[in-house]
């Protein structure tokens, strides 16, 4: 691997995250493969809670995967009375394409977390990011687990997301607070991956945590909504790992009356807060980007619904042209036309509208009468960046962010091996 | 733009292009954009011939493939009694996203080709490539058709190929014969992209001719079918321009009986003649891909259908980690298991089966017992790579062709202004 830098986009200060009431986390070093850092992190969540998850949709996802896939549907998100639930995760090998080695390296893990922490192995959710085709060295994960129960702490959370990186240049939190049936509540959470959303390294990985008392189909609907609006907007490169999982686990201990229905409208101010965690950590991602310089928020309206609009923005945020033109600070508004046309999505070539920030650059099929090529050069100096689209045949809209792609991103894929 | 070496991926020898009965070109400079070489390209392809023609599906297609496609819904593929077809094509100007003006670009050059050549402006057909968003001067077009008009020649292949280069490095022409209905056949073509298939520089653009006789229909069946095995299998950055566009010209004057079905069994060598300079044409346009050091087939097989096949090839293809990893010289399996799973279509992670050359890297799911990393990486070092995954599942298949991701790529595309 190259020495790493912290990437230029990163936060400049260090996120102060809140404890959430019922979480206790640990970490520390089990030297699956990183030498000289933490590697393992567990997390005990308070008897009560619930837990829901989404997963990439790989059709090669890796064996953690397919365990809290099966765990969800066996459990409905819940522990057996009066047992807390657990997340143990580890950085270094991906324990994906291992074929029978993964699931009974799984299995393991999940007796051992269950056994140490007094629970039921189908309580115990499991991530696993790092290269993939090497068998998992459990027994090493297993030999710190009593280590690490006894350390269990609700202020670990930068020593839990730091144990979690691969490739990041940087550990990523967020925390918000929210009012819930006139009780305050808290959201807290982490995440891991430098943006390329890739097997080997660079998986995407999310843990969010909440005191609220939320029901667990209602968690699991409003943790799928959110991710749409979050991890699901993000791109770096287009690619799609086998071990993305974002989990979001919720107490109760704020003692709010459980929301059973993700459509309470009561429960707005705690999804406006959820959403404002979880689009934080998404976008951290992609300002970890690899090589990343510049963060770009791609707006799409017009669109024949909102799927079509999302389809055209990764379309522009996925096209490699579109991104080494960032890249070279170029105003190449003739790029995005492509990069519409070709998405498959309904669009009105004459009567598209293309704008830099605010800055009107092309309309009705034709660069726009007042736009200056020096303008649009000077737009794209700046660091963060914002692009919309307007398509011209409906109401459909979308909003996705992305980074460009730069000679960093070859050097870190291309100039080492992994 | 960049000074240019020729690709390290070109032939090594000029190809011997054979002339085609009714077939006549001519090359000359209208400094439409480019100073000090040539950039218009003049076919007339005698009376009684038929055409056929496939496009960009592009939703902000270009003027010029809109005129082409209605010239061949209200002709059919034909000119009228007695008069030509023709062909203009000029670089350094798309005339995409030029709205009205586009329109009356096209108009006017049509006009001016019809009264030069003494035919229909409907039998006239036009393709444009360079610079986006840019009003076409077609009047400096139309100041140099006399000219061509007088240099017709049989012979004006490589002058013809050269004049639609844009950022290509080096002219792409192939030829072929064939037996048809008793009589030798001729199919000889040229190309012009450099791979990424984009809108402001490097559009795709392809013209082949035969001195067959095929009814039109038969002959828009068998170019759309050769098409998907050659054109439309290759890929540099998944980016597809506003321009896009191959014609097949058929003159008849060979002399054999006129094919009216393209299922005609007396076709068949025809028709692998056809594909053989198509995939020919294709291929020559990775090899020019910008920044290629590789030139890559990717075989697919063992998936429900071949169009399940063709995505999933796709999706390894286009993967920007998989393509810095053959940059790299680095076989990084892993990277292939990602791309197969995030494609969508159904694999069996646990029968995968991956190989490099006729070295067998991963099968049942996990890395082969025989595989040895020196191996893979020692096959990464040549200029020439074949990967082939069987997903396990049907027995659909498909082969596309891409290059590499390097850094040359992105010092065209980011370090330069287009």
């Amino acid at each position: 691997m190259p020495a790493t830098q912290t990437s230029p986009l990163a936060p400049t200060t260090k996120p102060q995250i809140a404890p959430v009431a019922g979480v206790t986390l640990a970490a520390g070093s089990a030297q699956v493969r990183y030498k000289n850092r933490t590697d393992v992190m567990l997390a005990r969540i308070a008897p009560g809670s619930s837990m829901a998850g989404v997963f990439t949709r790989s059709s090669t996802r890796s064996a953690p995967v397919l365990w809290c896939q099966d765990a969800l549907t066996r459990t409905g998100g819940t522990a057996p009375e009066g047992k807390p639930l657990a997340i143990v995760v580890n950085s270094g090998n991906a324990n994906a394409f291992t074929g029978r080695a993964g699931e009974e390296s799984v299995q393991a893990l999940a007796t051992a977390v269950a056994e140490t922490l007094g629970t039921d192995e189908r309580a115990v959710y499991q991530a696993s990011t790092g290269v993939i085709g090497e068998r998992l060295p459990h027994a090493k994960i297993e030999g710190v687990l009593g280590g690490l129960a006894d350390a269990l702490s609700p202020e670990a959370w930068h020593e839990a997301a730091a144990a979690i990186m691969t490739t990041d240049t940087f550990p990523k939190l967020a925390s918000a607070t929210a009012e819930l049936g006139g009780k305050p509540v808290t959201i807290s959470g982490f995440t891991k991956g430098s943006g390329m959303i890739a097997p080997d390294m660079a998986t995407m990985l999310g843990f969010v945590f909440t005191d609220a008392a939320i029901a667990p189909a209602a968690l699991q609907a409003m943790l799928r909504d959110s991710t749409d609006r979050s991890f699901n907007a993000i791109t770096v490169d287009s690619d799609t790992s086998t071990s993305d999982t974002v989990l979001l686990a919720a107490t109760g201990q704020a003692g709010n009356a459980t929301v059973t229905d993700a459509g309470d409208p009561a429960a707005t101010g705690f999804r406006v807060a959820l959403d404002a965690v979880m689009r934080n950590l998404a976008h951290q991602i992609v300002r970890d980007g690899e090589g990343a310089t510049k963060f770009i928020e791609i707006g799409v309206t017009g669109a024949e619904t909102d799927a079509a609009a999302r389809v055209i923005a990764l379309s522009i945020a996925n096209s490699p042209l579109v991104k080494t033109a960032f890249a070279g600070e170029d105003p190449n508004w003739g790029r995005i036309v492509m990069a519409v046309g070709k998405s498959g999505e309904a669009a009105d070539r004459d009567r598209l509208t293309i704008r830099f920030g605010d800055i009107l650059v092309a309309e009705n099929g034709w660069v726009a009468e007042t736009y200056r090529e020096d303008d649009g050069a000077s737009y794209m100096e700046a660091p963060e960046l914002a692009v919309t689209v307007d398509v011209g045949v409906g109401q459909g809209r979308s909003t996705v962010w992305t980074c460009d792609l730069t000679h960093g991103y070859i050097e870190i894929n291309a100039d080492y091996r992994s």
